[in-house]
């Protein structure tokens, strides 16, 4: 199949389309973000990769960044994780609260925000916050394969001045013991992490880890092993869409982690990694165009994990 | 790989475990079984078939015929089904009526209990319930190309007399206008359908069309199109396990619905179809030592979607 | 002070306004009924009594019903009965079912829909529900010194056919052991009893015991004991209008039960029982101008129990 | 009656009980109370006033002082403040946060720990905490008449460093805008006006007002409007105790408000008030011997406002 040529195709349909969803405005700096931009970037594992439309601007990644952040904490303190966090879909919206008072303090999943704080907080781990972005960073740096991948200082000075709800979770997680470290420094990394900025090309590559049993198929490097891959990929599936995980399933059927800023990544195993970008979002704050376009990949490729 | 000698080897393992959950026991005829029985099964796409244990031994397959009802549903309606059930996974309990409040009674999936008495209420449409249960057991018994699968009537009786907080859910969606026919009709069909006795042989080659992109391999019937027995896949993955859906995800990794009788049917896509029997269940409500079979397979296979 | 004077005054400035709120429209018999009626009754201690309006008209009592039946069943079953229901304010809706599931089948207090249903079924209590209905109405007879008072039929069946609501709860309170006869059974009293209807005259007569120490001024007979009646009036007062209780005592400062057929029963402990009527009810589903008329009684006659 | 001989009597019996409830401990300020402490003082409009046991001995007053924050920032703001906050029975616990994200960040009443955080914010409204602090002490000292009272700064200093909860309510408010200030500078003054110390002579000398129309008897001094204090007794008896307001209500039958330092104060409209002190608590955080005492004095003096 002529990839490029697919993406391209779907690419000039999809730029037809009125309805592109409402661009995140919580902060403004994702707020002014042009609702037009588009892209679609593919990695295959073979080495080779397509692109189409605005795929080597720079997005603000938000909550993807979640998924390099999990496979870096279980590398630091392994399946010890799942004690302070648990996997399953939480069945509510990415900032409900409702749910950790129901279940003590701990959150549902590493990707709705509680879970990801959480991640954070176990990162953090008694350093200073400035080291454990350094390490978040790092990680990103490496599994793209480079080194001028950047935070936008403006975007994570947002999150901050706009995270009252995140403080709510955090401040709430503590009082449970939960949360480990001083809320404020905790919160300092995660206002953070989201603030990592990625064009569609390296966002496709910084997930190619993650279809190739853990190990970076371009430099050889091994990530994380094979079954801590297959695992991060359950939870993108079951869980990486916040209150819309069940429908992306069922219409794209691949492992994928949506963000605020219009960015989904999604995991094809054992070929091929996908980044799109459209800031416009539906209403479980995913992509909207970015869903339609994976949906229209997986369907003309056969790649859905659900069978041909 | 030999199939036959790594699942003799599971069975044997797995009769040495102590803990093995809990037999349901709100009916007698569930909480009678037999703690220590035991059995998988495996049919694959070349139509070679592999069990041990209580193999040919029929159980209450309960909410796995859910997902037969639900193809049934879906071949007589289409996607207008979606309207009066959603496809995300439910974050609490199969039995739930909170969410139903929240959502104004249109349950979160098909598999959980408010769920799959809507699906029967689309197979009742109007009709007797005698003319939907027996269309429903047809249907079962095509895909299994097994025409002596029956119902238990002592079970689907004891279901009937036990099943107050199901009636609580249909006259719940009644109230809301999400059930279509007498409450106790379409209940009449559900626990009917409950009562459905299969052994794991048979109810491997039953789920055989779920990995063969709706298609019969032994013979050759096309039971549903191969989008929608992809999409029940999906639905299966994220929804099949009630609140246990995450974690069976993270540890199996393949599509797999289970029933409170102990068994489990797994689909993995372009390959096989597994059935496992243990009745004892853990706190979800799953089987104990079905899913840790079904994980050891996996694991043994690389049968996961999630990769290598 | 002239409380016919007071009441006519009321009367007459309250027909004027515009915003009567919406009438109850789940069953015709109440959907047909005249926004505009209105009455306003008061029955003094000392044995006077003071009415305007349409308060010769019999009106269906609906959930003021339910302080007669948990009068009648303190009497059979005595403090047992809070063993089986608590005393708490609800926090929601008049049929919410999600703190059912929360607090496993224990209805919050008698006045929601869910406690009124257990009430009913300890007044069953096995026997046949004709008898239970016959014992309620002679209850309220007695109360009321007026044997003329009797159940709408048509609203009783109107009732039965649109409660699948009532009918989710009780099963779902069936399945926790919390109802003991049949659903069906203890449905049928409860039906009945939210179709007695009575005229603002007879309610006023019949709420006289509550503000008495529970024995009826006019025939001296002592219905229950001045600790019961105390305890009900602190009931009411808390638990009274579903979500609106707070309000109710904030603005009225007396305890009080509404009923959907927009009339309300007030008691003044010491003092009198009003009985106010006006179809049209507000947002929690208690009588617009039945509040307002009462919250101006409150604050011409300082009948408030909180203070001059 | 011999109110002197009334309170000895029920003092002595109580002393007697073994059961005496759990010393809250989540500050050390607190949970090194002797659980042996107990007082009652009463004091009537007429001037006299009546005390047991350590009456003389100052206490945390804890959420006590919530009733007096509310009739400061009534007078302050007016009823602007019930924008803020509703008037209705939480159903939940004292910390609870699922009610605010189901209500949109507008707690249920003043006497939640989230409604006083608003009304916390109400009275600093922008100006320095030690202001509004300063304010708050004021208000407490005119009403009881005493320039003594204090703040013990160990006790707020505890509160602020064991907020995590607290601090979760005031961030998840604050991203709905419902708290105006700095999430820390209100804090810090909901803090101080926990750790207020009172006797329990002060204490019923302090809420001697809401017996009196608003007007202290002693001093003559109108601390609010008749009105107003009506509307606080109201709020005190459907809202005072927390998810245990129902059963306070059914058994003591006035309005009261409880603190987890074992205080309870309860007011007897047009006749006097009533504080009580014993550490332990029951399990919805209210003074175990503390209600007891109050429910034997209602008992007694015929003093519930539901009637003889």
């Amino acid at each position: 199949m002529d990839l490029q040529a697919l993406i391209d195709e779907i690419a000039e349909d999809l730029l037809r389309v009125e309805d592109r969803g409402q661009v995140a405005n919580y902060i403004p700096e994702l707020a002014k973000i042009d609702a037009r931009k588009f892209a679609i970037a593919i990695a295959t594992l073979d080495g080779a990769s397509y692109s189409t439309g605005d795929a080597r601007e720079p997005f603000s990644i938000q909550s993807i960044s979640k998924v390099f952040a999990l496979a870096l904490a279980l590398g630091k303190v392994g399946d010890g994780l799942w004690n302070r966090v648990r996997r399953e879909p939480s069945g509510s919206a990415f900032n409900s609260i409702v749910q950790l008072e129901h279940e003590h303090g701990i959150p549902r999943n590493p990707f709705i925000n509680a879970g990801a704080i959480v991640v954070a907080d176990v990162i953090l781990a008694g350093h200073q916050p400035r080291e454990a972005i350094g390490e978040i960073l790092r990680f990103v740096r490496v599994a793209a394969n480079d080194d001028t991948i950047r935070i936008n200082p403006a975007v994570s000075r947002s999150e901050q001045e706009a995270g009252f709800r995140n403080a709510a979770l955090a401040n709430y997680m503590r009082s449970f013991g939960n949360i480990k470290n001083p809320v404020e420094m905790t919160l300092g990394v995660y206002f953070h992490q989201c603030a990592v900025e990625m064009t569609c090309i390296q966002l496709a590559q910084a997930g190619l880890f993650l279809a190739n049993g853990g190990r970076d198929p371009t430099t050889g490097i091994s990530v994380i092993s094979a079954d801590r891959a297959r695992r991060i990929n359950a939870l993108m599936l079951t869980c990486g869409h916040y209150d819309g995980s069940g429908d992306f399933a069922f219409k794209v059927g691949l492992p994928g982690k949506s963000g605020v800023g219009g960015g989904i990544l999604a995991v094809v195993p054992g070929r091929a990694s996908i980044a799109v970008w459209s800031p416009g979002l539906n209403r479980q704050g995913n992509s909207l165009l970015g869903t339609r376009a994976l949906e229209l990949i997986a369907q003309r490729t056969n790649w859905s994990v659900f069978g041909p």
